[in-house]
């Protein structure tokens, strides 16, 4: 029983499957596939944009899609502001530095891990654009969900955006979690990104179901007109480009990425209203997708993981803080019964 | 009846089916399950090494492979030599460029893209090691099988790299091909590799059956100690990394690997035998492995073409020359036709 | 009357001088001329080292000399922990991560810019060492004066060696204003770095009366192996490289820079002690080398600068706050005017 | 008596006097100071620009001139045609690979290190542009004088730049000896570049009379707009930057810097026709600019050696050519000397 991370999971079986019906025939390399042409046109469809008017690249992992987003408007003298604790600056081993040439990562403060409209215009107030001392502030990155399991709304989402463009940066979303978020949220794809204003973002899929399947979208496809040679050249073209579209055609069919995401939020908010009652237990932070932060009595931890149960220390909520993380396909009988086991603690 | 290349081929069952095999439960990422290093001990035993003496990483392109090869033994200023025609220098877009921080390919010359001692030695007797002045030659890289469809014997691996150690260079052998290679060479994995020399190699498996998966293999593992934050840093780690490897592990397991190169090979000179026979058709090159190289009479590409027959011109062998590629799932009465289609051709 | 920074000098008599007398005679390029080893040999004498066990670089600016010495200890994957305001963290555009192929430096606090044990350790007990998916901790940098013009003793310079070192960091100095915190504190050039630890430093003379000189120093020499490659490959190979030696022979003979720096101090001691007994003037900081922070009242820089003096504000220390900075050339007369200048405004 | 090359040499009087004459007041730093200002100038009236038209940045070698240069016009995924002896290629360590974040360099061939029309366009026939596959054609660089000592005529330099700007490709020009090529073919400085079509050059001084000056000029200014961040963040802005533009206002005053080219010239064609009287000597090719290659009989070489004569051998030109390299100091005595000397031993 691992919450570990939601990439503990295996692949959606509907995912899975969909490997096998493409497999049969011969088709040209490269995404010169039909496969990856539905794709595009799903995630346009997915985004209610035009065919056209917005470009995808499928790749196998989210860093891929962050740092190719990145490097499409960083200069290598460029600046990225981001959240301190955003997986770009701190879980990337510098493939943001390595895609951009060399470019530098501002790091924000914000509660959970979210940036806010004052502290973004604070940063940019310190007047660095222009100035040839300098890196070049030349994008905003935000989180959705954020590594702490918040969620932006779409206003917020905006708010960020203005300041943002109004000193000339482009805005990306990391969308690792982007359907948890969108599910939590309630909204449309398209209002929680390019109608709030974003102009690039990383799809994530791996994560909700996929075996390793990601995409970086330009919203503004003119920011685009490198990234297939950046792709390329980074390894990340794949020649059976097929089976990797295969996965985001699944996913996004018959919404199972809806689903599989509003299963683990699910999983996630079950697991919450089941532990708070539990004495000791209280929440780190509210529970807005599909990770839980608690921090938890002495030893139940010891003895959550005695019992099978696999969870990461969250030592930035302090020393008593724990991070379980549900997935697509958590089963409620293991939420239950963790939330038994701790119970059972809490009494003996 | 697509001989384009072995990459229009979609994946080999045995492979496909083993991706769910090892789906159910969950694994701990990034290459900490069981998978990876079942396959990490199962590619030290195919090369005859002892645990620990050689250090693998999958990876899911055969140029993400390359790069991270060269990134661990050329440095910025260093030099690669290669073939003119080698997938470093023309086909990926700069990868090594962008894995090494901007080292230098040298291009060499040589028939069927193969490298001889005496080209080799030639180049770098040209004097720019230790001249600052020059990028520093700090690698050698060698494509089994080549770029025009020859391959290497151990012996002559073995010249090249004692032309290349000598004068301290690392030898690396690009093995997208490798499978094809071995069997028609008809020796020992370990032979054509580390007890030739070679420092280093990129061991393939899509071309031969696999969705998208190869391997970086350092024979000298303190080689490797840079590779794991590389690859992670050039977004090659995959979180659900048991994708990966089980790719491999199916790929390795019972011979898959060279069964599946002997039947590319076999059709190989299946249609070249048949070819050769048809009147205006000559052979450019003998077919040492799965690729062939023919010259066709007027008219006759394009006959096969209406036919639905999909194959590449080969431009550096004439305006009349084509490359055919078999694979490891290439129908032999998809070649018998191809044999048929050419001979009614050369009667009409 | 300028304030603004002791680079708005000129160069020194005596080594504008020693330009034409190096300039005569025909001499190899590239650093094999006889004044260039003459540098080398009194760069190890003023640090106390036999010759051949420190190694030296001369280049034309500091940010060239510390991104030099950070490329040769940080791998592209490689993080620096450096304070905040630190110069190679925001006044060089990005240089070391150029010039390490995209490293990443971590901002750590500490007032008047200097870092303290306590906070590199807390740094590194995030635990990012020998963990694949961060950036690996290579190198602590140090600033000496620092940038808020504080100087360390050789013991905390020690101090703060330990905790680098003992978690695998190299430890660089960058010595923009060298000379001016070594007169200030008053020990050898020897005790400052490599006796505290430092391994590695760049040696400033631009600031302190040469044109355009600095060296890159390294007191492990086997660190210094790629440092020849990387140098020409930045372009910081000078062919006529006597000009460059030239500039650092004269500052070093006769202990010109260390008269130089004590100039400087004195000046700027001589400019607070005015300063202090103007009413509504107070020191921001104690003046420990050759910069000056001060907070002044309404209207008191606006009237100094129409009298002619120029300085900058110094917005990290509040909106009263200003920095006035001399040098090896600053006139007392004209230290003593602004006093008179601020006084009488004050009594006007 | 040293041949070896025009950078044995020390700085023109006229230059070293200028440094003194721009040294005693305070200047703002980093090229904010009236002396760059005034260069800007200069360069435009030498260049026949309105102001504003043209953009030039100071730098202090001849290798951070060239790869600026490129950086503005390459991509990281952008490939460089040259001649196979380029500078850029051969002698920069690679620095136009550092600059550009791993461009490629493709090598052409061509008699006396010069382009031909029919060779570039033939390079560009592989059609590589648009195909992801690989680095993408960007520029174009020629040298003028070449590395062989021949001169392009501004027919021919226009001939080059039809081909290149046909396919897309930008111009730029190493005048590392730009002077002593203008002079040779006696024409117009705007004649010999953007009249022609040259997007941006290197101009060179250093050879030519400067300690370490050349500048990097943008006939299209648009093209310029990332080199003022890219030469911060190379360590090419220098602060005291009056020194480095002193070097060339001196330079190009009073047309000094042609009659230093002319004189550097007539010393080569007067070596040159001494020379060739001399049995056994023969140039092996015409001399254009300030360079000679010779083929000398047995034990000429060791002869003039012995009696202290210095310069290279040349094998691109066989084990018996000689390369000679005349300057702007170069002595008629000297010249008369060799010479003489030459001939006594070829009476010997």
């Amino acid at each position: 029983m691992n919450f570990c991370s939601d990439n503990v999971t295996g692949a959606a079986p509907e995912i899975l499957a969909h490997l096998s019906a493409v497999n049969a025939e011969p088709m040209m390399p490269y995404g010169e596939d039909p496969v990856t042409a539905r794709v595009d046109a799903a995630l346009a469809a997915v985004f209610e944009r035009a065919p056209g008017t917005m470009a995808s690249f499928p790749v196998a992992t989210g860093t891929a899609a962050n740092a190719l987003c990145l490097s499409a408007v960083v200069p290598p003298y460029g600046a990225v502001l981001c959240h301190r604790d955003a997986h770009i600056n701190v879980d990337e081993c510098g493939a943001p530095e390595h895609f951009t040439g060399g470019a530098k990562l501002i790091p924000l403060d914000g509660a959970a891990a979210k940036l806010t409209p004052e502290t973004v215009a604070e940063a940019l107030a310190a007047g660095w654009t222009g100035v040839v001392h300098h890196a070049q502030p030349a994008c905003l990155s935000i989180t959705q969900a954020t590594e702490a399991g918040a969620v932006y709304t779409p206003d917020e989402v905006a708010a960020l955006v203005d300041v943002a463009h109004a000193h000339g940066l482009m805005v990306h979303m990391d969308g690792a979690r982007f359907a948890n978020a969108l599910v939590a949220v309630g909204c449309a794809a398209a209002d929680m990104t390019w109608r709030a204003g974003v102009d690039l973002m990383s799809f994530g899929a791996t994560k909700n179901g996929a075996l390793a399947a990601e995409a970086a979208i330009f919203f503004r496809p003119e920011l685009a007109e490198s990234i297939a040679f950046r792709r390329k050249r980074a390894g990340h073209l794949f020649s059976k480009m097929r089976f990797l579209s295969a996965q985001l055609e699944a996913y996004l069919a018959g919404d199972l990425w809806l689903r599989n995401a509003r299963h683990a939020n699910a999983m996630a908010a079950r697991l919450a209203s089941g532990l708070v009652d539990v004495p000791g237990v209280s929440l780190a932070d509210q529970v807005a997708a599909n990770e839980l932060f608690v921090h938890l009595p002495d030893g139940l931890a010891a003895h959550l993981r005695a019992r099978g149960f696999a969870f990461y220390p969250w030592t930035a909520g302090g020393a008593d803080c724990y991070r379980f993380v549900t997935a697509w396909c958590t089963a409620p009988a293991d939420v239950d019964l963790l939330i038994e086991t701790a119970r059972g603690s809490a009494a003996a």
